[in-house]
């Protein structure tokens, strides 16, 4: 299987309603990409200093799968509209698990 | 649920030994710590650039569960013996999740 971890780090200024709306437009994914197979996203809980603000983790059968949700169209819009306007730095991994 | 993650960047002069052994010392921690419930981790794939190195991700049934995890000594040890070495960033974020 394969895990695809994008976490997120907001301008200091973005507002609860503009993260309502990430999660709000994220939730759709699973609907409209059957290839995703688990997901998963939310705020940091804030437990410990120097925290990201946000994570989603994806998990996929194979790379061909991941790659079609990452190429996706209406993934691209949802980072486009929602995203990019209040990110500040992105960090991704994709790994392999059993 | 709790989803606790950690995404690292290693130093570039870091040898495939030395993840090997991060590897070895990680797979340890489920075995000594009950309160882990899921645990996966490894080095990402390379599917495409700017991505971090490794990651970990684990799920605990509670904020207290993944404390007991964080502040284990046995966790401590590995991150002092073979993390702190090679790791020049470390990303975290920890989300309540379904």
């Amino acid at each position: 299987m394969i895990k695809h971890i994008a976490m997120m780090r907001w301008h200091e200024d973005t507002t609860d309603e503009q993260i309502e709306q990430v999660k709000a437009a994220l939730a759709t994914m699973p609907g409209l990409i059957p290839q995703i197979k688990s997901y998963v996203f939310g705020s940091d809980l804030e437990l410990s200093e120097g925290t990201a603000d946000f994570a989603v983790v994806a998990d996929f059968d194979s790379v061909e799968d991941y790659r079609i949700y990452s190429d996706d169209q209406r993934h691209k819009d949802i980072i486009t509209a929602h995203i990019l306007p209040i990110v500040d730095q992105t960090y991704r991994v994709q790994l392999t698990v059993d």
